[in-house]
């Protein structure tokens, strides 16, 4: 059947491991149509893998099989997990790397400040157990190829999840970056990544925002940026605007907004919006 | 349909852009097949862009659907479009990425100094104004994952250009390099791309050289090159040669040629043709 | 015919040489599926694609024909072949670029010092000579668009090897590095890879050391690791493990090996092995 499977790991450019894990899925589902989303994750850096996974699984089609390999705990008891969504399936170690898609589908509340999440409803989570399914032998560094590809390959022939372990009732999450309401009454969050352009993402969720983009202020170190632009082509110089995966965005215009403000990863950003009463 | 969908980008590596467009595609027409041309396209580099692609989708199958996003004015008013030619269809912002293609099939003499050039016969030109075909609602900062990619794959499953817009009769094209007989008698080019190995490919083609390569002699800075090789692995040092897209190309044995002679995009290259008489 | 084909190369990312063989093998056989192994191999280094190709090929199914184009004597007098094994078929230049594979398939003892090997039982060789499988013309500068290409889609439709060319009966591999017993007693080898991670791949095979673990010291540059780990997690610093393409790996836990240790391909490693009597 020729169900999609996409890969995102850590893997890099340089070696052939992404390459064992698609002949590995091949020899079992001939059919497969394997996808890459992304192999340039630093290297163990699982919430850079979670932000980006959570970009991108919406707009494939339903029966997608999503596999993550960013495993710094490979061939320790990290548990490898199935997890069944409505929006697609995900095959991944259980160490954060889903938590965007957990959050998505738990209960808000439950999930900031636990680093352990309980499935909603319709959801569906596995523990990896069956070794009929893996590769064999399987080498302890190398779960990508000899567990995660087969089990997706298997998966993707229709396999029911359970076929592959035992339900479990709890996942590890990373404790999201958040935004809150500061007592000076602006709204505070991170720069949660920083794409290809060096524009800056922010935690900031733009349905959080006042439809009048007048009257937003956003502060990032110490420049200020006023009021919302609608695209990158818009305005001079710095810009904030709402990208295209829903975030409040830092860009500047023909140039690379984190090399023009050094910015990082986990820097505070700002948003004021103005009194309208 | 198992169309070929090509994609070209400035997207990079590091993000899942260009997965999302793959997501789009598929669920539209599970059976295209998607190659990646290109997605390290420098940021809003349309000459890169435009260069790689006219290096590229004369060796693809006839029906293939070549999607480039490489975007500045994304969200402005600049158009999308459909241009369908003899050789295959493309999918691009109507920014100048398509200048090859249109020169191609336009009469020379038009195509140097204006910046709207007509299309020539055998060529139909749409304007993307039919949101139906688009995701909904649209990011006004990434038209790759929703209009371009949507578009891509509806076309791929048949539907006539003319289904998505109008006809238009002009295009945007790029004042692209030209060579000219200098007063002195040598041909005179530039650099029009630099390769992965380093080689300067210019924008002299083999066609206007003679066939004799002993009788010329290639100006590049303050080094001169005698004679044409046939290959990168003959003689030693410093190469001339007409590489594998018909243009004269500086090459070094062994070696980096960018690097060597610190050469840049645009520089002047000059070519002395031996008086045969 | 839905075979697989997959691409090693030296041609990076920044081009369209990749896509430009693609489009040829789909002109050919619009049913195969592509695969990229790797396309970042430096430019020219038959060794590391050699190695990167060694450790993939066995992954995939058993009818894959692997292109390998790392090919510095393009156009000159190298012969270019298909080489028919029992787990594969490969297409690539005759400079050394499958001597693992040949290897394999060969009497160790040849293996080791010869420049030319014969193939052994299970294996055919064959010059590809015959100009009706290429593109014409041939770029004496890109084979692997005209010739590789074509006679790799050619040969996923079916046709049989000695339909190419003429069987020959020797093949060019390169001086594999090799472990030795040294005279202090300790097995020698060498840095064959460096990997993504930064992890040193030695030319030492896991099957050459005791089962005991304990009973090994390493050796590399001026720092001794004792004992092997099990995987990538455990331990602290610097660890040697058996990595999943069974040779001995030097790793930094949540750190780069090759940085730490300014370790480069080529540099010795020393295995000590206790004296169990």
């Amino acid at each position: 059947m020729g169900a999609i499977i996409t890969l995102t790991t850590d893997f890099g450019l340089a070696d052939s491991y992404v390459a064992a894990m698609k002949g590995v899925v091949l020899g079992i589902n001939p059919e497969a149509k394997l996808i890459d989303v992304c192999h340039t994750i630093r290297p163990q850096d699982i919430a850079q893998a979670a932000f980006v996974l959570s970009t991108v699984y919406e707009f494939f089609p339903r029966s997608t099989i999503h596999v993550v390999v960013v495993d710094p705990g490979v061939g320790t008891g990290r548990r490898a997990i199935i997890l069944r969504t409505p929006a697609a399936d995900f095959v991944a170690p259980d160490n954060g790397v889903l938590s965007y898609v957990i959050r998505h589908y738990s209960e808000e509340s439950e999930a900031v400040d636990q680093r352990q999440l309980k499935p909603g409803p319709g959801l569906a989570a596995i523990a990896l157990t069956r070794p009929q399914f893996w590769r064999s032998p399987v080498s302890p560094t190398f779960h990508g190829r000899d567990i995660f590809a087969p089990v997706a390959a298997h998966l993707s022939l229709g396999l029911s999840p359970d076929s592959f372990g035992e339900a479990i009732s709890s996942l590890t999450v990373l404790p999201l970056t958040r935004t809150f309401l500061a007592p000076d009454g602006t709204l505070a969050g991170n720069i949660m990544h920083i794409d290809h352009f060096g524009n800056l993402i922010t935690s900031i969720r733009g349905r959080d925002l006042p439809q009048k983009a007048s009257e937003i202020t956003v502060k990032v170190g110490d420049r200020i940026i006023s009021g919302l632009s609608q695209t990158y082509g818009t305005g001079e110089g710095l810009l904030a605007l709402i990208g295209s995966s829903g975030y409040l965005e830092i860009s500047l215009k023909e140039g690379d907004a984190s090399v023009a403000l050094k910015a990082r990863i986990g820097d505070e950003v700002r948003v004021k919006i103005a009194n309208n009463s």
